[in-house]
């Protein structure tokens, strides 16, 4: 208990029950996320020793175009499994309390009867529709690629430790994160298949049916569609990292959900991470708004007496920029990738000329309002590049 | 010409024309206002020699209660026919252009294609209205207080230099504000009379039809309600301060608007100032929230190159709180002033009893947002109040 608050963490998982668990994402933490961390005394895997220092990007063209951008301080991906009981038992050590068992839809008044505020950050279905849809920040009505997520082993690393972004036209994205997980270093491969392409395949095809047919088969689709990737790979040794519970298959409708809600008894529940606002992964933002909007709930919480609608207000307008931002610019880039717009070829071909705004598109994944800031019109895409091109005109 | 910008201004007065015009409002300048006066070098009243340094608070029940709150910093009135033109000779002399002579709402469309970005800061009737009308914050529908609003003198300085809130159940409130005119210290006199009680004459009775009667007639009355205020008069000297233009009558329905409008031409127009949010002038919030607001647009202006939808928003998310909040204090003020709220009455009580909460709510007129911390619910003003009586209960 600190600062005078006694929180109180539902939870159908004990630390004991991840090890066996599957795979339950593959997030990167950016340095503003591991900052956080250091503050608040859990973080437990450093970025010098785990983290990683850029992003490499392959844009499958016909001729294709490879780049690297820096970030300003290192990311780190570690995986959830390892990540989140070891915070639990952080959470328990500092004398929060943990009731463990299934949490339904049915029990959230009861739950609320029990405390001053209830905070939902976790729960498809029921639980989750709680919150109404924000129908202004959530223009999709189903997933925009389909997923197959997986942590592997037996890929040569390149030459800085740091994470591919790979575009194949038509087909999607591939995401490769340097992980740590139960066995060391491997690699999160992150599949962003676009619906009716080549890859969809991926996401039909199952592991644990016919594992060599399934790794013979990606090999296959890796070969083609992202051949840099592929050079690096030892045929032999390459497969899941640890076990079949490495890979995780399906898709994500981007939605935002409503800040709060009030319950029967009159109280306030309080949406937070996922359940606010759910995005694809391809740009790995999702936990990083998550844990952004955590830390402001946390010091509004400690500022605040009474949890009202100008609580909510307040936390809301905290976490507001940020969070829709990380959205925005996310939804943005799953369209516009897909549909090859022609602005957003202008600013990869401006990143091709201007290593500087290689790296400030690289670093910037940290800061989403600053990618919305340019991403949110054609002029200010346009705007960007240009001036980011003058140092190199004036010289 | 600073940071790049080269801003136009336009407006139907020349400096020179202020002098003979009547009264504009009377507004003080909270010491947050003054300091941003300070940065940007315009200050040129300083509050050691032209502020005031507290509230007194006078409350008119059958036992009538007085008090004092400290401010953490002084505030400075003064009169705006002559704080204008000083500011627009200083605006003239760094470089920015001004165009004289009325503006039209049809003449909005050609000054928009001759500039990046067009600010509407003025203008009631058409100009006002391009922006339409935020329900959300605009609970009103007609002025909650007829005004009457005069620069006077003959009026004996209290003990503190200071403002005082008188407030008359039934009738209305009244504010005297220490300020700085033409023939140099005055009081401003800012009587708020509730629609039907027995002030509300003072509204449409003329000073210029017949000076003595009106004089009798406002002494009379605040003989009746304000016998503090009526206590230190000189009724020999009392008149207005400087001519028979030192008086104005009226009233306000306080309105919020939209952010912002697209002009025929695509381009972005952006309200501030009164015509995004106008309020009754009881607590004094207006000209420092429009002052608030012009900083960060300023700001904004210069931080952003692209003058769309995403610029006004990150304008408005800046000054949303503190703009919605003053808005919002001051229309719970009129509503529940006039209603005798038990809450209100409660928080009123808690000053009585508490100089620390005094001080506080004195000082928090600069910041706004604290006092909707408060007032936006009855749970949040028990709550306050209950904290601030907890250091008296320990002694």
């Amino acid at each position: 208990m600190q600062n005078g608050i006694k929180p109180t963490l539902y939870t159908d998982r004990t630390p004991e029950e991840y090890a066996d668990a599957r795979l339950m994402n593959t997030v990167a933490h950016h340095h503003v996320t591991t900052e956080r961390e250091d503050a608040l005394g859990c973080n437990h895997w450093p970025s010098d020793e785990f983290g990683y220092f850029g992003h490499y990007y392959y844009i499958g063209t016909p001729e294709p175009i490879e780049m690297f951008g820096d970030l300003a301080r290192p990311s780190r991906a570690v995986d959830y499994r390892i990540y989140q009981p070891k915070l639990l038992k952080d959470f328990i050590e500092r004398g929060g309390e943990v009731v463990y068992g299934p949490v339904e839809r049915e029990m959230i008044e009861g739950i609320s009867d029990a405390h001053d505020l209830t905070v939902v950050c976790t729960g498809k279905g029921p639980i989750g529709q709680m919150f109404g849809r924000d129908d202004r920040f959530s223009p999709f009505e189903r997933p925009q690629r389909m997923l197959c997520v997986g942590l592997v082993k037996g890929i040569t690393e390149p030459e800085t430790r740091a994470v591919t972004m790979y575009f194949s036209p038509g087909a999607g994205e591939l995401i490769e994160i340097p992980s740590w997980s139960f066995n060391g270093w491997c690699n999160a491969l992150v599949l962003e298949k676009q619906i009716g392409g080549d890859l969809e395949i991926l996401a039909k095809t199952k592991y644990q049916d016919d594992p060599r047919a399934f790794l013979d088969l990606l090999l296959e689709k890796l070969e083609k569609h992202y051949p840099t990737l592929y050079a690096r790979i030892d045929r032999e040794e390459f497969d899941l990292a640890n076990s079949p519970l490495d890979i995780l298959q399906g898709g994500v409708t981007p939605t935002v959900r409503q800040t709060c809600t009030t319950l029967d008894n009159g109280k306030m529940a309080v949406a937070l991470g996922d359940v606010h606002a759910v995005v694809d992964p391809v740009l790995g933002q999702g936990a990083n708004m998550a844990s952004y909007a955590a830390v402001i709930l946390g010091e509004e919480i400690v500022a605040n007496d009474v949890f009202d609608q100008r609580f909510v207000e307040k936390f809301d307008t905290r976490r507001h920029d940020r969070v829709m931002s990380g959205t925005r610019w996310t939804n943005y880039m799953l369209e516009n990738l897909a549909k090859l717009d022609p602005t957003l070829l202008e600013f990869i071909g401006g990143m091709a000329q201007s290593r500087a705004l290689t790296d400030q598109f690289t670093e910037d994944f940290n800061h989403p309002e600053a990618q919305w800031d340019i991403f949110s019109s054609p002029e200010r895409v346009r705007a960007t590049v240009a001036r980011m091109a003058l140092p190199m005109a004036a010289e």
